[in-house]
C-alpha cells in the first residue's frame, strides 16, 4: 500500500574526545533523534543512509606518539582508520538492526562538507539530518560548521539537530 | 504503547498570486512533503501545528482600488482579512481531516519572522517546517526569506522545503 519508503541521509563522525571510535555526541543525537521524532514505530516507512565521512588528517595525527619509519607503518596507520570507520558504522548499523529499520551505511574520505553534498547528489535522499555542536558565533569562527554549510549547499532538504547543553563537553569545540 | 505524537508545526501563508485565499506555492508544497515523507501512514503519531501568520500592511493594501472612507470601511476590511485567513486554515485542516492526522491551526499578526519564532518557543514543536521560493542570491536582496531567518534563529530544528522549478511562477518573486 504504501510507497517506497522516505530515504533519510544522517549524516555521522567520530568523537573528537577519545581515542576509541565513539561516534561524536552530536551525531548520535541527530541519529536517536531521527528514530524518536521521525522514524517511530513506523520502521517499515523510513530507511537510513549512513554516511561516515573520515578527515584524512585529523586520522592521520591522530597518534602524536607513532613513528612512521617504513611503508608498513602507513599500511598499518590506514588499516587502522578504516577499523575505526567500520566500528563506527557497526554501532549505527546495529541499532537500525535492533529497531527494524532498513538501513545503509559507507564510509567516504574527504572534506565533510564537500563529501556530503556530492553524496546528496549522488543518491537523492529525501533529506539529511546532521548534528551541531550548537556553537555560538565566536566559536564558531575557530572551528567552522558543516551543518551550517550544508543547510546553504546541500540539494535536498536539511535538518540540524543541536545536541543540549547538558551534553555539551567542557570544551564546547569537543563533540 | 506510542510516546506523544511529534509536534510538527507547518507555517502557511497564502499565494501572493490572486486576490483569493489560497496557499502559496511553497506552503501548500512545504505542507503536502510533511505528509507524503514525514507522517505517511503513521497518522497516530504526529501532530501538525497549523500557523498562520498575517502580514497587516499587505493585507491592508490588496486592494488597491478600494475606498476606505469611514470607520466601516476598515471594520469591513478587517473582517475580509478575518475570513481570508480563517479560508487559508481551513484548507490545511480539512486535508488533516481527510487522512486522519490531528492538528490545531491558528492565525497571528505581524512580521512572520518575529511571530514564527515566538510561537515555537511558545508551544515547543518538535520542529518546524518552513516552505521557501528557492530564490537566488540576487533575488534575495530584493524580497527577503521567512525561511533563512527561521533556520537561524528558531529555538527548535528546522527544515526548509523548497519549492521546484516547475511550480515556480513567471516572476519568481511571486508564490
Amino acid at each position: 500500500m504504501e510507497s517506497e519508503p522516505t530515504r533519510v541521509m544522517v549524516a555521522v563522525n567520530e568523537s573528537t574526545l577519545k581515542g576509541y571510535p565513539h561516534a561524536s555526541i552530536s551525531s548520535k543525537k541527530a541519529f536517536e533523534w531521527t528514530l524518536k521524532k521521525i522514524v517511530r514505530s513506523n520502521t517499515s516507512g523510513f530507511k537510513l543512509l549512513l554516511l561516515h565521512v573520515q578527515v584524512q588528517d585529523e586520522d592521520g595525527f591522530d597518534d602524536m606518539d607513532s613513528i612512521y619509519a617504513s611503508p608498513d607503518d602507513f599500511r598499518q596507520m590506514r588499516e587502522r582508520n578504516k577499523a575505526k570507520g567500520l566500528h563506527l558504522l557497526e554501532f549505527f548499523v546495529k541499532k537500525c538492526h535492533e529497531i527494524g529499520v532498513g538501513c545503509e551505511a559507507w564510509i567516504r574520505k574527504g572534506d565533510p562538507t564537500e563529501v556530503i553534498c556530492h553524496e546528496v547528489r549522488r543518491l537523492r535522499p529525501d533529506f539529511l539530518v546532521v548534528g551541531s555542536r550548537g556553537l555560538g558565533p565566536f566559536q564558531k569562527v575557530f572551528v567552522g560548521t558543516v551543518s551550517e554549510f550544508c543547510v546553504k549547499h546541500a540539494e535536498c532538504p536539511v535538518i540540524t539537530i543541536k545536541r543540549s547543553a547538558e551534553e555539551s563537553p567542557q570544551d564546547p569545540a569537543d563533540d
